[in-house]
């Protein structure tokens, strides 16, 4: 809860389906929860359909709406902008928003193209110059479980960082007569599962190990080229309607790599994994211990010390639900779970306080930047018969 | 989210510690997640410490406070009483709302003895011929996993049941040196872990057979029976001030029961399991089939096929995250984890939906009574050598 | 292997079934693995049935036959005799042997009657004076992660042990039409899941805690109380028949108990576990620490460490294959995993070692009488309402 | 057990280390497990030094010795040999043993070099016209669970493969302490973890697939380049002496491939995962299920089956212990658990019962040769900065 006297900070939000129900728990919850230098207003909710931005203001608690994402650009009484619209629109959206003079959080992948990331980018320099912060929403760092363990890693528990093998894996598509819903077409998903989850495991990774992928060597694969044509579309759930279409984005992509400290690592994105639902996992190796992560137990962290004696050492099982775990002391007595959604809050939790504060947030855009030139580099390569490709630093 | 022509439901909640902090998530989010008859208002939050109340006040969302409960029960502008007080308050509380027309929300156990329990029974009993509508607050029920087994169990899924294991395994206070907290005595928490968590598991086993505990045999023990008298107590933590005072609550009760429909069980509720957070684990064993839940993995069931091919027979986990899940259509896509406190978001709902369309709730205060009795139960056996006790009804 | 100097131990056994084969194992193994005192020979092997002898020394690899166990024991050429019988033999077997100046290994459970085993008990003390060693095979101490507990919990790294939670769970004869089998009749298996089960996760909680139970509450339920008459029966497999017949055994039993050194613990063996095939699991927890064992993971011990700091803590999955482990310098490299009947092997390396050196064996006959009796008050409280039974001791 | 009118297969056996005592196992027990058309006969150990040998021949049971290998390809009474020795030697021996008309069971890697293998393979396709029988040792295979996997997708049981993930994770030399042993060296070796347990997952994924890999782009790093040079070396273990020396094949080979069939695959063989200590595991997805497999618990599989309601649908953990089970009806009651050593068992009884029966044998050299040039693909491609190789047939 803020203080009486904490300013505010007036919140557009653009888009209402999936993340936009999850950011505004986020908006709703961090105030509730955490102390705050400033309070958070969720002022207005901006879409297309003025009945169905009207339903989502009053379901997710949005005191205005507005039908065309530039009012908020305009507005005087907007601070910050939430841009949670598919990544064709990030671009547009996000640099019309700090042109103007707000703050601006953007989903993830910060953009469909490099070039688009790029402009991103040089608007949010431009900005942070004024005075602005702009942050990409990479939520699963802002777990308990992953905060954590990039804290020890930072601290060298872990020793020389060897090895990372990602995986996120998922099977929303394996029916071959699930629809072609937007996120399965290149012009407004930008990529597959690459972008759409193999970027939270590139932000991750990198996150984790302090460290940035500096080559890879990529294979994707599209295993059902056609698919229904959707009636209507949300997200990868659509209704099947007439007619079929081509998938132009990978089902799967898969890749080695490189970091520019030494470590070598697997990934893996695919939304054909039969029975994985939302698989997001991580195991780290390094010379002095491991650390692993799996999103499908998300309140857990699997460590190995390597420096105890080989009589006792064996992965351990932290339930990282205790007060002294990072965000928990604001929340429940200990071993209480945590859910999904507490990502966000934690994520404008953090947010609010870099603002209200003036301490650099993080992941920033040209972080977005970053994951989104390793995401190009691995394309190219699947796209040149796997050969190594440099991520442009 | 309520229509706006829906009816309003004005909740005055007294306590604002653990319970009254969860039980404040499940009014304020419910009807942003649910749609529900009636549109819950978090109008006043009652607790003796004014400013203390005003800080929780803000903190929780309340639109108003009280510095005595007995406001909530005189004012014309509060629909239903939600008590979060320890346990030697429920009886009071809960029975003076009741005859002064409330509905009321009562947290678990019912009470501390079953004197209290009875009588709120009777105040129940009289209040529902007026229509109103008391429940207890048995939150484990609500979670998808659990709701799913009881739905399976009740099909025949399982066959005849045959066996019941439950444990709820906790070691917050293994270290001696944990202070003398409210729940550690007698005339203020009415017993120890077998009150505290025990009854869960009493009521969850009910609940997921269908059918009641009939006798038992107990055993209770106390291993540290002195403790440093706390400077402030909240819960089980609690600040160490001076001198000591004796323990008078179980730290541990272990007990083996019958159920009225021929199965038996053996159950554990204990606060000395090292390494144990909050391992509330049951698993039923049918003679078709088995289930298993654990507290510490809340968004899994672990279920056995006994009719599968034994080749290809086992365990395995259901991940209780699809839409086609119990509460599950209502939130997020495939394979996003719930927490703990969507139990009370659960619990919001369905006690608004029972009141909203008249529909029975459950667990009324005649289950929480039942539960009371088996507690009584075990503890009378404890008393006498372990000797069966049978549980009245 | 021996050395070529090792004085002999020449073996007879008596029984080929399921504990026969085991046994087997155990004896052509051991001199292959381990360096050992003495070199054992697999002479002689006794059964009713001349052919079925025959064949069962050719498949199991003994040297000579008999079809009355009788010959082993007078002949001058047996130094000892291991007896794999049904327990209704026992007694009689073993103290023959004994008398007539062999060693004598005795499966488990030593004896169907507390008379018997204190019988038994009798002659191996007489025997003890002559030098004779007397054990009864309690296989499952000798497991590399029962035996680390048990030197863990020795060594006080757990602290003061609180509470012991023991289960033998199995599925074998759910089917109600599975068949009357020798181990479901009363004279000849002396009890169901009680003796047959019950009996391991008793010597084991009393070997891992180095404490003997001194009182239990106990409950015993047959829940198939008629079943078809087998043709031909083999432990608990068996082929149906005519006619059906009682079982006059329980198919559960359940108890609480107390150790002499404060320690409480519950305990649970069944033979109605839909989907448990061999889960024998034991979970001790100390004021320091807990470990846990599952014979359905035999290679692993669960650890928690409670002297760790908050943050990393958590139960560990130690792979106990490694060569600091016990037994294990003298199989595999690191994290090869041993099965079930490595168990036996050990048994007999530690029988061997101990006839050879004259050291002490556990578990002696002492032993295994103390352990009937535990079983016996758990029956007598069961038909006695439950009441709490001190065990004699 | 063999019938004594059995013909005899009289076995010598090339070395006595890690993989000499495991052939030794499985010579020494498949006969007393299974029905063996043939009757093994454990006639003559080779190895070079004299004392050594001697001491192996008795620890392990073979009947005579030898100090040449030679000795066992020109003696009249010698039927198969088993080469036991490191990969340099394996060419060489297995050739031999072909052309003076013996059997031959070959460890795996089938050799160090693709021209080796292909020789092999010759010399085996000549004998193979006059009767004789040539395996490769991928004793992985012959697992109850892994062998299950391969009947299920045989079967259909999986729908369409489209991804495979495998992982042979160790951690044997983390320490960069730990000295420069023969596997370590490029002309002993081969390759480092590649050749060594990369092999392993190769064959086990075309095995489970019943496919072949066809192209593959590879990563290969030795994290720790200089080592202490060993005073004695067995294996990975070895005990340091003076000076260091020059690591000369890889710490870990990261890979991914496509199958013939379509399916695509990412490998890694690793000696650098701190806390992995046997962990070779895969997983395959297809359009109907899923199946996983973990060494490190190897009575397990995973098994996913995607035609389930998503209600009940979750991985189940089948216990592969069952009489219903790959050969398990020749071993213990149903829920005991194997070990690792069993697998060489079954190797045995498959190799001998497809010579006594005149049934083919896999895998067979032809086999070895295609993983051989599997990993030779890999080792091009990491040396070519990842670019895609194809993989000939």
């Amino acid at each position: 809860m803020s203080e009486a006297t904490a300013p505010r900070l007036r919140v557009g939000m653009v888009g209402y389906a999936f993340m936009g129900a999850a950011h505004s728990v986020g908006w709703r919850t961090a105030p509730r929860v955490f102390d705050l230098p400033m309070d958070p207003e969720m002022a207005v909710i901006a879409g297309r359909d003025a009945d169905a931005v009207a339903a989502a203001a009053r379901r997710l608690g949005w005191a205005g709406t507005a039908t065309d994402w530039r009012e908020l650009v305009t507005r005087d009484d907007i601070d910050l902008v939430d841009v949670c619209t598919p990544g064709n629109l990030h671009a547009e959206i996000a640099i019309a928003a700090l042109e103007a003079g707000k703050h601006v959080l953007c989903e993830k992948p910060l953009a469909n193209s490099v070039a688009e990331a790029e402009a991103m980018v040089a608007a949010a320099d431009a900005a942070a110059a004024r005075g602005q912060v702009a942050m990409v929403g990479f939520n699963y760092r802002r777990l308990p479980a992953t905060t954590l363990a990039r804290q020890w890693i930072a601290e060298g528990r872990l020793g020389t960082v060897r090895q990372v093998r990602a995986q996120y894996l998922q099977d929303w598509i394996v029916d071959p007569q699930a629809p072609l819903s937007w996120r399965l077409q290149r012009d407004k998903a930008g990529s597959g599962a690459l972008g759409d989850i193999g970027a939270h495991i590139v932000d991750l990774a990198q996150y984790l190990l302090g460290d940035q992928i500096v080559g890879v060597s990529g294979l994707c694969e599209t295993f059902v080229k056609q698919r229904p044509l959707p009636e209507r579309s949300s997200g990868l759930s659509a209704t099947g309607g007439h007619g079929t279409g081509e998938v132009t984005v990978d089902d799967a992509a898969l890749f080695t790599a490189r970091f520019g400290g030494g470590a070598i690592g697997t990934f893996e994105a695919t939304r054909f994994a039969t029975g994985r639902k939302n698989a997001l996992r991580i195991e780290v190796n390094g010379s002095d211990g491991s650390v692993a992560f799996d999103l499908e137990a998300l309140n857990e962290l699997s460590y190995y010390d390597g420096r105890e004696p080989a009589t006792s050492a064996g992965f351990r099982r932290v339930l990282v639900t205790e007060p002294e775990h990072p965000y928990l002391s604001a929340w429940w007595p200990p071993g209480h779970m945590l859910g999904y959604e507490h990502s966000f809050v934690h994520e404008v939790r953090d947010l609010v306080t870099a603002i209200g504060t003036g301490t650099p947030i993080s992941p920033s855009f040209a972080e977005g930047l970053q994951v989104q030139r390793v995401l190009d580099a691995v394309e190219s390569s699947a796209a040149n018969e796997s050969s190594w490709q440099k991520v442009p630093s």
